[in-house]
């Protein structure tokens, strides 16, 4: 029997929404937004959205007024109210009420701001400027509309069984990758790849097979939405954004100011979160030179995140600080979430497994991983970020462990890596 | 959107029928009922369904009770009006009219007959006795229905994640051995595979696949409900029943009636069909022996199906005797049936393209190749069959080019093999 009313209703959309939901965005977009909205909810700041895989032309591939529907159509979401409901009443890291009805007011009341959007040659321009807890929230959604409208430009001319076939084989390699995974003993994994899914329900589709084929190994998914809807755990904590800014904010005043934002970050997440919501992200403006420096109190929070540079040297670095911290790594997490797929999971589960607890937030090449499986190369991993680019009209920097993940003007890089006292680094290929 | 009717029709079924249809049966079957709606109406037999696989237990895995629902369904079928419009209003082989209007009333009033089922050690004993033209439409039914149930049983307790990949690994594989052939000049294949086939809804994709994989490369299909609903041709010739009834008929009256059987079978087809359906089957009794006595005017006929013995040399020999009798092979066709995959195929296309028109009678491997998709053996092919075993009251007897698949009581088969002149035989595998 065909379903008449839902063929009718299909046919009458305008378009197909990609982001139907505030809540299909990434967790700790929440966490952040929550600690803005108590200590920085007047400091404005510009987003910026960069391919920097310049030589697919995005521009070329995705029509401007397709992407201005998507866009406009986010702007006309607001929170639901059984949305508002799973986050009042729903355990976040085994904790209720991590969310402040305040907070949740805000966010009931939260429409997405204005967007700038301008084709440049084969890219798009595409930025976000004003209230920094507003801006912040585009980041993940502007991603993964951008992938997703090069997702369908590259399929929508295969033919029925052709892209049934597509699937079959993603599919297939989705679950072989799983059924890898699950010999790893005490694994610990978690879906990170909102931002550059395929699309919307293929990431809610591996995330339903990683759930089936890991079980509790399987932690959860970094998507609040899909986290709602198949009733796993939110994950996240924290990113670059915050001590962006607040070095950027602190770099106005002096270089006493901006070398201690970093910490500040952290001073003001510990009155917020506690427990496995305390973890480190090191790599903004180097992570040795971040260790070297840290407050003693820091050695006390429960893991760090890796996500540039050489995964099993910074690991060792961390278990190096903590072990000079007095601090046992066998109580400790370290967290792996850059550019992951399945033999560098191995690799640093092997490499780790025993000494220290391990998670893994592995984005890109689980939620789209089509490398193959189209002859020619247009659903490649592309490397899209949506970054912070200035704060109170100051400009903002990263570093990272890879001097090619580096963001901001070249003046303030040097500034930057004067006062953090960044020495040589590494280059490692960025593929996603 | 739920579609609720449909899941609360669903929810009511008392079994899920496998066969759902008079015409979910193989086209020869109905050009053959034809044939002998016209000549051997009173004629009765017996079919007998055997596992030629003995070490795959049906019994243990089929539930005998299930089995029983599945054939009473089968029996409560009778020709739809629409079906019998597709009959009376098509095309076949280029022909309209291809079926007597008395043939197709015989057809509307047809009812599956009784059957026999017998649970003997780990198999079941299936039989079929009473008029030819009913009994024989048992075969191809009765086949389908045990290798669905044994689908069944194998996947029952599969998650429903792991089906979809398990599914979407199989559909993989048909598409890349689709995108393989699809490289062969001049191709011709057809779907042979209803009678083993994994599944009726399986079978059904395959030959969608394979239409649009192939397109005009790909012939048809051997199966009358699928060739209705997907527009596709309905293909197929004759089967060993007719030589092996003829010859029963034959044997009793003397060795001269039993030598001259397989071409009184032909005579009387030559007055049913012409064009592509004058297709000799010519190793009921061995290839060599049936051509070394074949009339001349057989010569004139369209093509050879080579369904046993070493491919290669039949066709040959084939090749060899239409040469001796004047005929130009070019003009000629040579469909082979008989146990293929993609390698075999390649090869025998290798072989006798830009020599001779060569067409491909695709079964088991299509239809139900699910080798290594799952981690014990139980969906491997097996090889089951269901052949006449007596026609008014004589034993039938099958020598074909394997020894293997020899059918009859010993000491008929060693008087067909002297009548016949059948010498040394070459032993095959047989897989399916």
């Amino acid at each position: 029997m065909v379903d008449i009313s839902t063929r009718v209703y299909n046919h009458n959309w305008k378009i197909d929404p990609i982001v139907r939901s505030v809540l299909d965005n990434d967790f700790y977009k929440l966490l952040m937004a929550q600690t803005i909205f108590r200590r920085n909810i007047n400091t404005v700041v510009k987003f910026s959205l960069i391919n920097r895989t310049q030589d697919v032309p995005l521009a070329n591939m995705i029509d401007e007024s397709v992407l201005r529907e998507q866009l406009d159509h986010i702007r006309t979401l607001s929170l639901s109210r059984g949305e508002s409901t799973w986050l009042r009443g729903n355990t976040f890291y085994g904790e209720r009420r991590m969310f402040d009805p305040e907070f949740i007011n805000w966010l009931e009341n939260f429409r997405f701001p204005e967007y700038h959007l301008e084709r440049k040659g084969d890219q798009y321009e595409l930025t976000f400027e004003g209230p920094w807890i507003e801006t912040m929230m585009w980041e993940v959604p502007a991603l993964a509309v951008i992938m997703e409208l090069r997702s369908r430009a590259v399929l929508m001319n295969m033919d029925k069984f052709a892209l049934q076939v597509f699937y079959a084989r993603a599919m297939t390699r989705v679950w072989e990758k799983i059924q890898r995974l699950s010999k790893l003993p005490d694994l610990s994994i978690a879906d990170f790849g909102t931002r550059r899914r395929h699309s919307f329900l293929w990431q809610d589709w591996c995330v339903q097979a990683m759930n089936e084929g890991l079980q509790n190994r399987f932690l959860g998914t970094s998507n609040c939405l899909i986290a709602l809807r198949r009733e796993v755990e939110a994950i996240g904590t924290n990113a670059h954004e915050l001590p962006m800014v607040y070095a950027a904010l602190g770099s106005a005043e002096s270089d006493e100011q901006l070398a201690a934002a970093p910490y500040r970050v952290l001073a003001d997440w510990q009155k917020d979160y506690d427990g496995n919501l305390r973890i480190i992200l090191p790599d903004t403006y180097g992570t040795k030179s971040f260790l070297d420096n840290a407050p003693h109190w820091l050695a006390s929070w429960t893991g760090i995140r890796i996500d540039s540079g050489d995964p099993v040297a910074s690991g060792e670095a961390a278990i190096a600080w903590w072990k000079r911290h007095e601090q046992k790594p066998e109580d400790k997490l370290l967290i792996f979430s850059d550019g992951l797929d399945v033999e560098e999971i191995e690799r640093l589960h092997t490499h780790f497994h025993g000494r220290i607890r391990v998670g893994f937030g592995w984005g890109t090449l689980l939620t789209n991983d089509f490398r193959d499986l189209q002859s020619d190369r247009r659903l490649e991993p592309i490397s899209l970020v949506c970054k912070v680019v200035s704060a109170d009209g100051h400009p903002t920097v990263k570093l990272s462990d890879n001097p090619l993940k580096a963001v901001g003007p070249e003046a303030e890089i040097e500034r930057y890596k004067r006062v953090f006292k960044v020495g040589e680094q590494q280059v490692r290929d960025v593929i996603v």
